[in-house]
């Protein structure tokens, strides 16, 4: 949705932009260039609030300290398909790209390959890294934990993280990608929906009474988020925080929470390589025939739109690739000043 | 719950009665203890559904033909950590437990392993592959799909399966196994709630007139059932199958559809070897640190009780080991007869 004081910036301006200010906040050339286009990538798919609207934040954290600009992944173990990873507090977007890359080199070794990587930050959208192996001709799967933003079913204060997860296939030279907070609605979600004066579209947590509700006040007031499927995400949730834990060997969502900044993450990277399968020629066939099959779901009504994961992603980015990128006046303004 | 009707069965009785009528219906004698025992286990857990009172309907699939007695697995494709399996339409128990034991190994070799099976069976419960490959002390990814039984987002007609994930790390001895499908409510659940004369607890679907509803009889007659987190657990439906699919060359949910009965489908088993990390030692800790703090939630009130997933059927077990398995009258009596 554009917001309504909003300006239209060319992909090409953005990136410039973007590049300037982390130059001069102490990144280097190589890793401004690579930052600067995943954010403007994430804008142009659409994913504001993991590209624009994010950037000050990023800029923000490296100058609290929380992000080290010259940090170099480290690894610290290998066993053929497995390698554990340390990300030394390094920006989040170049060690998942570094931890995706390596996944897939690993896949194509292995034919099915797992980075497990601690001591990163926010890697901003992750279905960037879906996006990125998939473009290759790998499946992906990759999650990370988060600082804690949603209770425990059955709980009132927050210990589990919304915990991302990402699965993504290729498909006709794009590909098709779920990129899934196991929480219902993000904070940021549901302060849009506030500024909007709107109800949230599906309960999306608890109010003071102890009812689930649509009222987006009343869940920033409690902060008792909702997992999605009830006690199935807070438990899908727990299990990724585990699973993120124990194979990176880094820090867990409660261990995160201790600070009041969000970094120091541990995320997994998971790649197989679908060239190394016996009937590898005929895959795009039978993703056609699943994805045909779905959009001939009769619609419940003449507004539902039936798409699959990633496909109005495509849709944007053709669109914010023609005529720029909507951005907020005030968000645009407060980063020319950064 | 127990039902009103019901015995209590030894864990022995099942067994035998099981391996019995097993036997006298064309199974090996060594298919038959392993079929025995895991749907004796089941039940045991307190996995009714996927026990007991599934047991009837999987002799006749196989009277009727869907499931082969004598069906040996072959594997049609290996490339170090991937090996693609073709069930030959065997028993889902046999079949599913075999790629288990075989990803392990593969992940023994290779740090991570990877079976994708087509031609398979109904697995009955997806924790089952879970907890075996935790108890051997590996991390465990499977999934696999189903018939359609869930309409995408926005559409009237069921394109989607509920699709059940499993993920299981090693314990304390034991495991923690989250096993979801990406339904909020099975048919098997509502049905119970029905005849209970009971609301379900949260929204499971649409009613007639489209609206979101609590209603088990409701939902049941629209068939409009709901995913979990409404359009995400959609989305994730359609990812599971795809990658199902694509890793096992065998039958979408859309191709399995095609026939009334559920047989022939497609699972994914992903192991990881947590003993080649190099923190592997500490390990039981990082799980033990991520558990007390999320035990130390605080109950939204004191009916509420905070549990992780696997917790409660270690409950179960104890309880039904100790004063036996609770069984519908009417469900042993059809077994009898069997």
């Amino acid at each position: 949705m554009r917001p309504s004081t909003s300006l239209l910036v060319t992909p090409i301006e953005m990136m410039q932009v973007f590049e300037g200010i982390l130059l001069r906040n102490g990144f280097g050339a190589d890793a401004s260039t690579q930052l600067a286009t995943v954010f403007t990538q994430n804008s142009v798919d659409g994913i504001y609030s993991h590209g624009i609207n994010r950037f000050a934040t990023f800029i923000e954290h490296k100058q609290n300290g929380y992000i080290m600009p010259d940090a170099v992944p480290k690894r610290v173990s290998q066993f053929n398909g497995v390698e554990q990873w340390d990300g030394h507090l390094g920006p989040g977007i170049l060690n998942a790209t570094m931890a995706t890359t390596r996944c897939m080199e690993l896949a194509a070794s292995f034919g099915i390959g797992c980075v497990a990587l601690s001591n990163t930050n926010h890697w901003l959208r992750g279905g960037t890294y879906g996006w990125q192996a998939a473009k290759k001709g790998f499946v992906f799967i990759g999650w990370t934990n988060t600082i804690a933003n949603m209770p425990a079913w059955g709980a009132l204060d927050a210990k589990l993280g919304n915990n991302p997860i990402v699965f993504a296939v290729p498909y006709k030279e794009e590909a098709i990608v779920l990129d899934m907070a196991v929480s219902q609605f993000s904070y940021g979600a549901m302060e849009m929906k506030l500024l909007q004066h709107e109800k949230l579209p599906v309960f999306g947590g608890f109010d003071a009474t102890g009812a689930l509700t649509q009222d987006p006040a009343a869940i920033l007031q409690t902060r008792r988020t909702l997992p999605i499927g009830y006690w199935k995400g807070a438990g899908l949730s727990l299990l990724l925080d585990i699973l993120a834990v124990i194979l990176s060997g880094g820090k867990s969502t409660a261990e995160i929470s201790k600070s009041t900044a969000e970094y120091g993450l541990s995320q997994v990277f998971i790649a197989i390589d679908i060239k190394k399968l016996h009937h590898y020629t005929t895959i795009q066939t039978l993703i056609e025939n699943i994805i045909t099959d779905y959009q001939q779901s009769v619609p419940f009504n003449d507004d539902a739109t039936i798409t699959y994961p990633g496909e109005r992603v495509l849709q944007t980015r053709s669109r914010n690739l023609e005529v720029g990128i909507p951005v907020q006046q005030k968000v645009w303004e407060r980063i020319q000043q950064l």
